[in-house]
C-alpha cells in the first residue's frame, strides 16, 4: 500500500462464521482499509465484534448502518433471500456494496437490481465469486490471458464438500435453491471467467441421492453433474457433490487448443506428506474455509485497493452481471434435473 | 503357468500396428499359447509375420484359416465393419474368439452376434476392452468390490488423445462411428464394469471442434462431453478429446459413498521427474500403445488362461453383451450430440 | 486477536530487501504490532520508509533508535558481522530482540550473547528461523509431538537456491561463512528441532563447486552435503546448493520408527498444473522470499502475540542456545569440509 | 526378436524365491532363451522346476549342469558366498554367466574373478544390479547421456524396505555383509553409472538402530547413511533402511548443471489413488520384488539379446569390474561406521 492513502471506512453486516472471517480480515489484515462498523441482530455476535474487533460502531439494524455518514462501503454476509434488497439500498445510501454469492437464487430479483445499479455508476458493486481472486486461480487465469493455451474452449469444474453426517445442508435445502444453484455457481462463474465471460445457451443436469434421503422432498440431491454449452462453441462440465470423504476438494481445468491447466487436482491441506502403513498420502483442506482463507483475504484488498485507486465497478471481481448469468445457468441446470431434459437458454 | 498344460494354438487376423503388437504377445509373452497361423490380406503384413514370429502358418483368407483344424481359437485386429460377421463365422467354426473392440457399430447387427453366440455356450468370445486388464484398473475393480469405497454410484472417465497434427482420425472419420462411438466405448464399458454392470436410462452428450474443422462434414467433434444416467441412480460423466497437447490421457474415478478412487490421473510415461527451468515435470504416455501397454498383455494372459482353465464365455473380460451395451450407449450419445436433446434408452 | 490489548512498538533495523517485507509485514498484517520506527544508514531505505510505512520515526543511527523509549522491541535485519552486538546493545536498553539468523558465525561471539541474556530474563531474544513458522513444518512438528511417527531418528533437509547466474553469493562468499553456516544452519535447525533438539556429536562434510569457480578462492563450494552424528543415535543428512535450475527447493524428511513426513518435497509455487507438450508440470518458488512468505509472517505475529502474553524468551521460535548450535554444528561442516575428516564435537 | 535366431540356452542355478523369478522368466517372458536346466540342490525346488518350468533338465549338483554341453549360458541367484567361484567355474567350462549381486563381499576374490575372466574375454559375465534394466532408471540414464541436465555431479539415491517385524535379516546380519554391503551396493553401482563410472576417492558413513537391537551385536545398523566422494569432483550420498512403515521406496536423484532427474521419488505401486477420512493417497511398493519386476524381465532380455549378438561383456549390465568397485567403496564404508571416521580409497 502507499502510507498516507485515504482509508476506506467498512461496515460488514452479517457476523455468522463467514462474516466474522471477513470482518478480521478487513479489521487487520487489509490495508487501506479500516472497519469502522457491524452490524447484526444477534446480541452474541456483537459481543463477540465488540472483544474482537477495534472498536467498531456496532448496529442491530442495516437501516441505522446505511445512514451512518463515516461508513463508504458495506460488506454484506448475510442470508442469501436479503442480498437483492440490501444491495439495492446500499447503493441508494451512497455506499460501495460487496455482497456474498449469490446476488439472488430469483432471476427477476437479480434483474432489478442490475437496472438500480445502472444509476450508480460511481459506485463499485461486487459479488464475492472468491474464487477469482485465489492465487491459484488467478494464475491460470493469467496464463490463459498470455495465450499459453492456445484458445480455451472447455472448462470442467468441481465443488465437493466433505459429507456432512450432520446434514446440515439438508435443513438448509429449502432455502439454498438447491445442489447448482448454491456450489455449481461458483463453478459458473470460473467456467465463464476463464471461457472469456461467454453466454450459455444449453445446459443438461442430471443428479443422485448416495446418502441424504432428507433432499428428496425438496427435489434435491447430493450429487449433481450438468454440461454447459456456451456461444461459440465451448463448453463445460460441472459436478458437485455434498459427500465427500476426504474433504473439501474444489478443482477446475481448463482446456485449450495448444495445452491445458488444472487448479488444484490434489486437494492438499499443505505441502506435508504422509508416510504409512496406507501407503504415501496428504491431508486434504476440510471445507472452503480452509481451502480458500487466502481467496477470503486478497478479494478483501482487491475490493479496498479498488475503491482507494476509484476503479470502476467490479475491478477483478464478479459483477452484478456474471453474477445474474451464473444465477441463469444454475437456475437452468435445475430445470433441466427436474424435467430431465435439456434446456435452451434464450 | 503350469508346465504340460495344453497350450492353446492361436491364429492372429489382422496385422496392422495393434494386431502386430497382439501378435508379438501371443507369440513371446504368453505362457500357455501357441501362435500358430496368421492371416492377413496384404503381403508386407505376412512378410513381416515371416520374418518376427515362430514359424506360423500365413493365410490371406480368413475362410482358410477358419478352416485350419489346429487353430483353437482366433484374434481378430481387423476394421471394425468386419468384426460382426467374422465372429460368427469363427463361432460356426467352432473357435474360440477374441475380437477387438467394437463390437459392431449398429445395434441390430451387434444383437445378431449375440443371438448366434447363444447356440456355442463351450465357446469363449469376448470383445477387447482392454482397460479391465490394466493393473490399476483392475486394482481399483478390486478394491471396490471389498467395499472399500462404500457403494460406488459416479464414476467420471475420459479418452483423451494427443493431438494428431496430420488429422489420421479426420480421414477415419466417416467409418469410425464419431468420438463417442470410437473413443468413449472404452469409458462406457470402465462405468459399468465399476458400477456393477447397470443399464444406461438416459444420456446427453454436446461436443466442440477445437482444431479439426474436417470433421464438421462427418458430424462429428473432436472434443465431446457426455452424461449418462444408469437404473438405480447411478451416473457418468465422460470426456473425450483428440487434441490434448501433453500425450494420451486416459483416466478414470469412482465416487463411491465412503470413499473414491482415481485411476491414472497423471497420465505419467513412468518413474522419473524433470526439473528444470519449467519446473518438475514427468513426461506422458503418447498413445494408448504405451499406456496399456501391460493391460494388451495381461488381456492375452487372461484368455488363453481361462480356455485352458475352461473358464466360461468371457471370464473377466468383457462379454458380447457389455459390447452390445456400450455400443447402445455410445450410439444414443450420438443421437444426442445430432440433436441437443436427451435420449431416453429403453 | 483480542480487541484492546496493548500493541507492541517495535523498530525496525536495517530495510534491504528482507528488512523491508519484515516491516511491512509489521506495518500491515501483524495484529497487535505498531511499527513506530525504522533505522537505516541509507537515505534511500529511510525514503522508502516514509512512503511506505504508517508515520514511523526515522533513525539513521541504531543508537537513537535504542534511546527512543517508545519502543518495545527490536527487528533487526541487518549484516550478521552486526547480529551479536546489536542484540546485547538491545538488551542491555531494555527491549525484546528478534534478529534475523545467524545469530553470529562465531562461536565465542554467541556464547558472549547468550552470557549476557542470562541478565535479562524478561526480554524476549530470538533468532528469525522462519521455517519453523512455515504451516507445513508446523503440521510436521505437531504431528511428530502426536507421535504420529513413533521415534523420529533421521532427518533429511536441504537448502537449494535457483542458480543465480550473476554470482553475487560468490562475491558475498567472503563474509557469508560459506555454504554451510549461510544455508545449512536453516537444516540443522530444522533437524534439531524435529529430533527434540539434540546435540550434535560428530560431522562430516564434503562438497563441489558445479559452476561458480570464483568460490575456490574463498574455500567454498556451491553444492554442500554433510551427516551429522547427535546423541541419542540420532542422525541428520544434509544438502544445499546455489546452482538449482528449477528454483528454490527447500525441503525436509522426518523418519521415524513408524512413518515419516516429508515436507515440500516439490517446491511447487501453487495449486497450478500445466499441460503442454513437455507433460504435466508444476512452476516452482522462485527464491527463499516467495516459499516462505507466510512464515515470515506467522514468525512475526507469533512474537507479537508472544511479546503480548508475556511468554518467556523465544516461544515457538528459535532461543539463542539453538542458534549457538546451529553455528557449532556448521562451523564444524567447514573445517570437516576443508581437512576431509570427520569433527567430533565435544 | 528376430524369428529363427540361434536361441540361447540357459541353466538356472538356485531356486530360491529370486531364483524362481528368474525362471520363470527366463522359461516364458524371454524371447531367444530356452531355459533348458535348473540346479537346486534342494528336492522341493527341483520339484516346482518339475511342474513349473517347460521340461528343463534337472542338477542337484552344479558341475553336473557345467558339464551339460547344451548349456550356453548359467544364471546364478545362489548365495552371495558361493558367486565368486561359481563365476569362474563357469567361463572355465565356457558358459555365458549371469550371477545376480554381489560378486563378493570380499575385495581380494572380486579381484581374482576378474582376473580369471581377463582369460575368457568373448564369454559374457555380468553381474545382476538390476536397476540398470527398470525403465525409468534406463530414461533418466539415456536423458543424461543426451545432456539434458548439463554435467551430471551429484547423485542422491536410497534402498529402503519395508521393515520386517520378523527381523529375518537380523538372523542373515552374520553374512551379508551389513547395510552397506547388502543394501547400499545397488545405490553405488546406480551414482557410478549415472555420474560416468568414475571411481571413489573417499567415503563417510553413520548409522542407527531404529528398531532391530539384535543387529548391534554383528556390527550392523538398520538405518545407515553416508556420503562418497569421487574423482572429477562428483558425490554421492546414500541412505539404507530396513524399516520403512510404507513398502520398499527405492529411489534416486541426479543433479546436474542445467537440471535434475529423479527416478521414483513416490513409491506408487500403481496408478490408483485412493481418497478417504486420511487424505488421498496411494499405496507403495511392497519390496523390491514388486518394484523391479520389470527390471528383472528386461535384465535377462538385454543379457539373452546380447549373447545372440555378440555383445562383448557387459552391454548395458554391470561389469564384473563394476561389482568389484562397489564392493570396495561399499567395504570401505563399513570401516567408516565402525570407526567413525572418514575413510580415503586408494
Amino acid at each position: 500500500m502507499i502510507a498516507g492513502r485515504e482509508r476506506v471506512r467498512i461496515g460488514v453486516v452479517g457476523l455468522g462464521r463467514l462474516g466474522k472471517r471477513h470482518a478480521e480480515n478487513l479489521a487487520y489484515r487489509v490495508p487501506g482499509a479500516a472497519l469502522v462498523a457491524a452490524c447484526s441482530p444477534l446480541e452474541d455476535e456483537r459481543a463477540w465484534a465488540r472483544n474482537t474487533l477495534p472498536e467498531p460502531r456496532l448496529y442491530h439494524d442495516y437501516a441505522d448502518l446505511l445512514a451512518d455518514r463515516d461508513v463508504d462501503a458495506v460488506w454484506l454476509v448475510t442470508p442469501s433471500s436479503l442480498h437483492a434488497q440490501q444491495i439495492v439500498d446500499a447503493l441508494r445510501a451512497g455506499k460501495h456494496v460487496f455482497c456474498e454469492k449469490p446476488l439472488s437464487l430469483d432471476l427477476a430479483e437479480c434483474e432489478r437490481v442490475l437496472a438500480e445499479a445502472e444509476r450508480y455508476p460511481h459506485l463499485r458493486a461486487t459479488i464475492g465469486f472468491m474464487r477469482r481472486f485465489d492465487p491459484s486461480y488467478r494464475d491460470a487465469f493469467d496464463k490463459i490471458a498470455d495465450g499459453r493455451i492456445g484458445r480455451p474452449f472447455l472448462v470442467r469444474s468441481q465443488t465437493a464438500d466433505q459429507n456432512d453426517t450432520e446434514g446440515f445442508f439438508v435443513r438448509f435445502a429449502g432455502t439454498s435453491g438447491g445442489i447448482f444453484l448454491d456450489c455449481t455457481v461458483h463453478d459458473i462463474d470460473v467456467a465463464r471467467w476463464l471461457l472469456g465471460r461467454p453466454r450459455a445457451t444449453r445446459v443438461f443436469a442430471a443428479g443422485a441421492i448416495a446418502l441424504h434421503d432428507g433432499l428428496r422432498e425438496f427435489g434435491d440431491v447430493d450429487n449433481g453433474v450438468a454440461i454447459c454449452e456456451f456461444e461459440g462453441g465451448k463448453l463445460a462440465m460441472f459436478y458437485a457433490s455434498r459427500t465427500q470423504a476426504h474433504g473439501n476438494d474444489t478443482h477446475s481445468e481448463v482446456i485449450g487448443t495448444a495445452g491445458a491447466l488444472a487448479i488444484g487436482h490434489n486437494p492438499r491441506l499443505n505441502r506435508v506428506e504422509i508416510y504409512d502403513a496406507g501407503g504415501v498420502r496428504n491431508e486434504c483442506t476440510a471445507s472452503f474455509f480452509d481451502r480458500f482463507e487466502d481467496a477470503f483475504l486478497f478479494e478483501a484488498r482487491a475490493f479496498v485497493a479498488d475503491v482507494q485507486d476509484g476503479v470502476a465497478r467490479a475491478g477483478d471481481g464478479a459483477t452484478l452481471a456474471d453474477a445474474l448469468e451464473a444465477t441463469r445457468i444454475a437456475s437452468a441446470m435445475r430445470v433441466s434435473l427436474e424435467t430431465g431434459e435439456a434446456v435452451v437458454l434464450g
